[in-house]
């Protein structure tokens, strides 16, 4: 195994050679963010300033994967952007496979494993099914990030960080239902969801209830399955649709902010407003929610403490120290332009 | 190595054995989709129907790398998405490695040939410096994907797979130009940017050499670099800047769709609106800009073409049938009603 030199570590720094050699040797005329990214750097490529460490050998080969289900959902970019830099900070290197909506991601997860010996798995969104039986067999540490299922006590390999799924959606409910909104549409996926769209639903319909509300099934509209899931043009079309039906209602409750852009789209290219004639609220709290015109009433997830605590648990579980457990952050409710007070 | 069976590839795909029985033997009485989803799962996990070949040993660990510039771009996210499949299709194991704004990417995939034995590598984004004499030692092929920079001659592992910055960036300038604007702000990067930003301003400058405008410095404005580049939040920050200076002009092009947003966004916060009292124009064709309120004029990327024809290109300079070459694909202008005709 060749080592990085440190004239590459200063190349790949745009920095000079003195350079990484003040860094590394904390002389204090340095700036500080250039001493950072030097140090960083260091650390990615593994590099040791000492030259009689070089014919040291390498720890073995150690990987990490992503297993992420819906890879071009905005909502995920900054969340693997944050976990590829923790992973690779420490020296391990990071793996990167998507699953489709309909596969099984644990089975592909645990031949993933086999073939490349993983030291631990991060699941990113799906987890459709209860999945206990097959991540009970998986040899390495796991932690299901973004997606609150309930954790078995009898599962030790597992960890869950997320935001409360079904409370964060009673929250945006009980808030619409505040607004005076009673008859609420929530648009959701076609089929049974346990990980994600089931706990929204369980969210909603709990809220309706505590306000004295009847569930009606005709106002869960489901996603179109044969169009990309949570997508801008989902929402749009399912929503122009919906607008022809003769249900009643008037507020839309998207359970994620870019098919809540569609929804709104599809209200304006029918001659309505929103929020005058449709109010519409999101979930994720995505930066186009905040931009969008009007812009659109969301549950903000703190995506970057959920990917920063994924990884700790990750680590903390691959070094022995903790066993698995579930972790959840609170959200927050950002009000939009998208509601109307009734 | 163990091998997959059978069964885990059923169970992937949530079929019965019999259905990837069916599959592979080319039954006619399979869903064709099915089929395919079987397959395809069959490919990525190495999967050996026949008992007998179980024992064979498998083939090295090949692996590609796609070093990405800038992978929480929502313009990335299905370019990424579309270079995986086809990565792990072929039986190649698919690394990802995020490169920051400042870094230098071709001695990051140096370094990371050194250390993963890489077959491939693929740059996406960036090249904001002219690599050629990093890239001609290069040990393995190279694509440089969605950055049209300058092909020298004597590069042979290399190919470019991209549009035409330059002539999309005129084809748009050449457009709001004959929609009645002559005062027409460009923004893009702070500092130079051989890659893409520089490419665009060429282009834009062309454009109004050709309609004989004089090019005024004053109106060509940087983003913050402090702030994520091309990102909706840095395009809205310096239009609030830009429209509280005394500049003189009727358009504003954004070289990205995301900073378009922040700037449409930023001018009906001042209290103007977006045409009536200013236009704006974005890059790249996202979703997002066909759905804003109002839609933004754009020039669309072929994103799934030139991910396809990197992965192609660079699949067949491995093989020694291709060396090194460009490859520009046309992109399409799509108006919007952001922009006002005078």
């Amino acid at each position: 195994m060749e080592q990085i030199t440190i004239k590459e570590i200063a190349r790949m720094c745009g920095v000079g050679v003195s350079t990484v050699s003040r860094a590394i040797n904390n002389h204090p005329d340095i700036n500080p963010e250039t001493k950072e990214r030097i140090m960083e750097t260091i650390r990615r490529y593994n590099y040791v300033p000492n030259n009689s460490a070089r014919n040291l050998k390498r720890a073995e080969s150690n990987a990490i994967a992503v297993m992420v289900k819906g890879v071009s959902n905005p909502f995920f970019g900054p969340v693997i952007q944050t976990m590829e830099r923790k992973i690779v900070n420490k020296n391990y290197s990071f793996v990167l496979q998507q699953v489709e909506e309909d596969e099984d991601e644990v089975a592909m997860a645990a031949a993933l494993e086999k073939e490349k010996r993983l030291k631990g798995i991060i699941f990113l969104g799906g987890m459709k099914q209860r999945p206990w039986e097959s991540l009970k067999q998986m040899p390495v540490p796991c932690v299901i990030s973004t997606v609150s299922i309930h954790l078995p006590e009898d599962v030790e390999n597992c960890s869950i960080v997320s935001i409360d799924d079904e409370a964060e959606s009673y929250r945006m409910t009980d808030y619409l239902i505040k607004c005076g909104h009673r008859r609420i549409v929530i648009m959701r996926t076609a089929e049974p969801d346990a990980g994600i769209s089931d706990k929204r639903l369980a969210g909603y319909r709990k809220a309706l209830q505590k306000h004295g509300i009847a569930y009606d099934p005709e106002l869960v509209v489901p996603m179109h399955s044969d169009a990309v899931y949570y997508s801008i043009e989902n929402g749009y079309e399912v929503t122009k649709e919906l607008l022809t039906s003769d249900r009643d209602f008037t507020c839309i409750y998207a359970i994620s902010d870019r098919m809540a852009i569609g929804a709104i789209r599809a209200v304006f290219d029918a001659g309505k407003r929103v929020p005058e004639d449709f109010s519409v609220a999101g979930f994720d709290g995505l930066d186009i929610a905040r931009y969008y015109r009007p812009s659109v009433a969301t549950i903000a997830q703190p995506s970057e403490k959920i990917a920063d605590e994924t990884i700790r648990q990750l680590f903390s579980m691959i070094e022995g120290k903790e066993k698995g457990r579930k972790v959840i952050f609170p959200a927050r409710l950002l009000e939009g332009e998208s509601v109307l007070k009734l």
